[in-house]
């Protein structure tokens, strides 16, 4: 990437933040739900702390800090940069105001324009400008989950001013239905030795997707599309959340305490069941893409069917068969730009887009993994353990953040990301 | 009290919300700290809904609600009425935002003094008139302390833009030392049957505030002036927190939870002790009030100068003493219209304002005292279990609220009030 | 009380704790079902290492300690005296066995009564020998009741070696009926100044039980009985435990936390309610009085028939009235030396024995109340927060250890020893 | 493997685990420490339920229950038979006493040896044989680690009447030294595609073994020993458990959450490190193998160092070098057998025995892996969720339970099974 579409895309990427928080009031950017969410506010200003800190900091000897206190406040998980304010309070920090971290912002901008213009964008700065675009692309997403989290609990479901996903009425999935799952609909690939992991020469990959490595796979079978709402909506009512025996021992453990019947944010009213949306609570679409499942419903899901989930490797080898020969990176989907924020069904064969798909893979270091040194190598390997590999993106993620080799990761019972389930089976 | 006195009374309660609320920000507004504080927002609209539901809703048959979701979202602990929307929650509902709620109290101020204009103002409708001009007096109160709870999270330790308490350099407390405590400064009390609870003939008092009744007290000597934060000091630094025996036992476990070693809010900077006020972090004034200690505190103090804390009813006789004769209801001290919203040192014998003085007394019902059936009956009868009586109001009390047969009440750990002692003795 | 009665005593405490212990297999000694528990085998040499520390040790010169780790192991929770071992984990010490604790009780007992035979037993040593005599038979109420506990969990219900209460088929609650509960079987007093705490005159009494003082009472009606199973399920049948205006709010809290709708140890099977007891499982009588009803429940209860507790002043001068005049101290009832430990009903009038009464009194300290110097000061004022008086003992009260002017004390939630309810009313 | 050697090894594994019994008191019998750990009593009790109930149950139609509530009390985690009793609460059933339970298993057995007299023993009965007597050599192992683990709370530190690991003087490491650990003492492995997984003519593995499949593996380089004592005291001395960058982010919240700095069992006397062991407390000999670490220490300890963990199927491929050719399942090694139930120093290139070894590899299913239908069916697959694979066997493991394709597995946190460390690197 040159220096011209660097600036470019440094620019929208700050730009669409600021878009995402233009549907919010005030109030909204304060609020933080539980301590793996943030408020939006926080993430306004924890993406920007990371191009001043990494970048203006550490390249520009000419840039004075805006404000000293915005380090303790808007570091993050960095234990080796500084003391942490902790992560539980952040909804308590009112001040700044929204407003002033709008300044921050502004600020931090046009010292860091100013400062490109005058630079070579290569190199180590080259590299952290696009981690920090990339790790702000991160936070995009969060910004819309931790928002989703927090309104639900609003007994009025508050909607945002966007465009709600329009359904036509006589939409129907193409070619499928449960009852013929199990004879149709999957993609079948051969026992081998494969390839997974970044290709050398991306733009930007995150360290933890290589080095490239030798897997051997048995054969299997992949399925060509998600599950439904409709098609988990089976599961529920045939009993599957009272069957003990379909569920990790942990997941067992986990209806028991939470009492949990189905999944976060489905709410039956008038004995119909509908799904909190970021535009308000709205009827469950039957053929729309599931989310917000968490691996143990996943887990239970594919047992019930005699399937499993795929592992990453799996997932990935069959999800480049699918992507057009010319520009593997030009995906096509339901993502983040769209401004929907809601899944639904796209046409078949799509891997990419709508919510990430739980594998049956722990999140782990790929052979030859070394995390780099010093705060930035605290990225991701710190996280490699109790963690499953998500892939695929959502329609919270922007589209030029996503990659076929992307390693996402949650613990098991997370379910406020968009999260749903691809099948998998042997032979 | 007459109609146009209660109509005066009430616009000037219901601006003085709106005074408090003047300080902060939307975001300010929205926050809660823990579950026994609620956001600012909510107490402003809880108050309103007290009078839409208890006044209008029941004597105006014209009303119409402003809107109907305000009862679940903004009713509190009534367990009789509506379904309740959970406490600890409070700080996530956004919408309605604090214009509509700044909407919903002029429309239900205005609906009311329109009915007031046109309705006799007695019997029944006085008294819940009364008692919803108290409560909101009561959640002002709140209003201060939960928000300070809130703000002193912030590692910026943020000022309201009120005038901070102005101590002179050379002030010193008149007459007394820590060292000729035990020998002046006490009043003393003698042996007696006395009467103790509010005078029938009241405008308004709390239903727990009666029967007036007759109590047998043994002679006893109580302190004409409260503990100071410099008396306090000595007991600190003389090594109070790690004495076992001075501690009630469930204190001592409370302090090796929570590790604490200083009353709530005090801060040690540059090895100096400082305590957070509404105006930011200041520096202890030896000759203050102190404030923000739990019963647990006020206790091992006590003990600690081998004295002990007064009952309820020797406190309200010995205040009673102190009143000038005329109008026993015209009490000077420093309360909540000062706007200081911090205690300080004001002249001896002062009973009232300051900071709530912890009595020894658990809090439970008069002799014959019987709860109001229905929802009005939930306020007071239902939290006598563990919790101990305090007594006088502080500076986040407005002066109409307080009376000397005033019971307040609060669990041992409780301390994000303004709470402060006052010592007693045998003889 | 002269010497040989002292020693009669002595030998005849001693041998009950033995006699309970008799009942049990080692492993039943071990067991510890929740942090308020000890483990019997735990009350055996924590009441001889009282004696071996505060009476041998301290006053007799030739004693040789049985073996030093005694003291940290079996000190309980005096602060000032050494390292304490967790209270949580007693239930873990396996070794010194059962038999070593027996041996250790052997030797202390011989080298106590030959120490008493050359000594004087007068002053503070008659006093430390009367405080350990009723400091034993207060942890042989404990091993009955934290036995019970542990044994409760076992779904085989398992009965001790005892002869169980026997109910003969025809009896009858002389003269009362739930129907006429409120205009009959009520004792009156008349309003007054009365005396209440322990005769200074008395051979022994708890510090906490004095001085004697006047306090003033108003006029009431006190139950000539307490309340029985019969009309306790009533309350329940009628919606008791579904009516959250009945409940304090902490007992409303505590129903919804633990999901219970009856007493501790009852047990509904084939459609009848049973009540676990030292003698197994046995069906309600519905005449005998209820027990193991916390202070929610009491209160609850209290408030359904439009009555209230007794406060403990009004409870003891009741109870006073009904003592034959000659011996005051020569009570009759239901004590733990009929080795039923189960309440069953007695005549009227009866104040002692069978189950402790809840009174409304949180536990706090008589007017000119002195906690004793050093640690056995830690005995009864460290525990004045929280807690509620109960008078009158039980089935597993030892009859020589109570009085009218006894003050025990648990926390509203507690429910695992033997208590009821006695209800008062005004007028 | 015959059916004289099947009975022959019947009575050899029945009667180890009455060995282990037998150096226990019945009150340590009786103690359960966590929820994770079981009363000795119970792991004698359910080893004998399982062949009661799947065994003579199941196939000999001849057979009487011993007691109907065996089956309540002493089933474990089988979600599908029957109703579960509270696993925290096992250590409060002191009923069946010890006594009966040694009745249970001798009856048990009768019935058991009398019925494979006169039945062939193939087939699904010789699985379920084999099965049970595997699953008993588990439960042996748990009764020696949760037993210490028990003990360990008492401050007396008990021993078991064992002899003593016996380390001479002079012993001294071969070969090795912490120096110079980087450069030699590995073994090298090549990069290719290699088998891992059970043998299918192995007597009897666990299905969680199967089945063998290939895996591609680069090339790594593996210690020829385990880490000891001495190496991991260095870690400790230099901050180890100071420095956040060498933990996983979960083991760091651990160690701030317990404020440990140093493995389980570790305890510093007059200023020398001590561990326990089941024969009491004892120096640490730097020499010998370290255990009861738990998965964060291991990685933060291979992050040290700056290497890694081994994933499980290098560590295979890697152990099943080191076994002679002839009969690759007699292993050599500190075995339960040996009744020292420590750790020690062996010779090199020992991959069994002494203490498991944490692997890097979360607990999956290998490709093509069912679980059996019905309870036998729950014993692995459900707990595929946040646990670690561990290899190789520990002192508390029977020598014929342990094969090189053995998968055992725990949580990240879990210490209180003898485990260690051997490290990993590339090239």
């Amino acid at each position: 990437m040159n220096k011209a579409k660097l600036i470019k895309r440094f620019k929208e990427v700050r730009d669409f933040s600021l878009e995402i928080s233009s549907f919010l009031s005030d109030e909204d950017h304060q609020i933080q739900s539980m301590e793996n969410a943030s408020p939006v506010k926080w993430h306004l200003a924890h993406t920007t702390w990371f191009f001043e800190t990494l970048i203006l900091v550490a390249f520009d000897d000419s840039y004075k800090l805006f404000n000293a206190m915005m380090n303790s406040l808007y570091n993050s998980y960095y234990n080796s940069l500084g003391k942490l304010f902790p992560r539980s309070k952040r909804g308590l920090v009112t001040k700044p105001t929204l407003k002033e971290i709008i300044r921050y912002r502004k600020y931090v901008d046009e010292k860091a324009l100013a400062f490109f213009e005058k630079t070579p964008l290569e190199g180590r700065l080259k590299y952290l400008l696009l981690l920090g675009l990339n790790h702000e692309q991160q936070h995009q997403e969060l910004m819309l989950t931790d928002i989703k989290h927090g309104l639900f609990f609003n007994p009025l479901y508050p909607s945002l001013n966007i465009s709600a996903v329009k359904v036509p009425e006589e939409q129907k999935p193409p070619n499928r239905q449960s009852s013929n799952r199990q004879s149709s609909g999957w993609l079948s690939v051969d026992e081998g030795v494969y390839h997974v992991g970044a290709e050398p020469d991306e733009d930007f990959y995150y360290d933890n997707e290589g080095p490239k490595h030798k897997v051997y796979l048995n054969s299997f079978k992949i399925a060509d599309q998600v599950v439904t709402n409709g098609e988990y909506l089976a599961f529920m009512e045939k009993g599957g959340y009272d069957d003990a025996l379909l569920w990790l021992s942990e997941g067992w453990d986990y209806l028991k305490k939470t009492k949990r019947k189905h999944p976060l944010y489905w709410v039956k009213q008038d004995n119909e069941w509908h799904q909190y949306t970021l535009s308000g609570l709205k009827k469950i679409n039957p053929s729309d893409c599931l989310s917000h499942v968490n691996y143990y419903e996943a887990s239970a899901y594919a047992n019930w069917l005699g399937c499993r989930l795929p592992t990453e490797a799996e997932w990935e080898v069959a999800a480049k068969k699918t992507l057009s020969g010319d520009d593997p990176s030009d995906l096509e989907g339901n993502f983040a730009e769209k401004k929907t924020w809601q899944p639904h069904l796209e046409d078949s064969f799509q891997f990419f887009g709508n919510a990430w798909e739980w594998t049956s893979s722990a999140y782990s270091p790929y052979p030859g993994f070394k995390a780099e040194a010093g705060a930035v190598g605290e990225y991701n390997g710190k996280f490699m353990c109790n963690q499953y590999v998500l892939k695929g993106g959502s329609c919270a993620t922007p589209k030029s953040h996503i990659r076929a080799s992307y390693r996402n990761f949650f613990s098991a019972p997370s379910e406020w990301q968009f999260t749903s389930i691809r099948l998998c089976k042997v032979e």
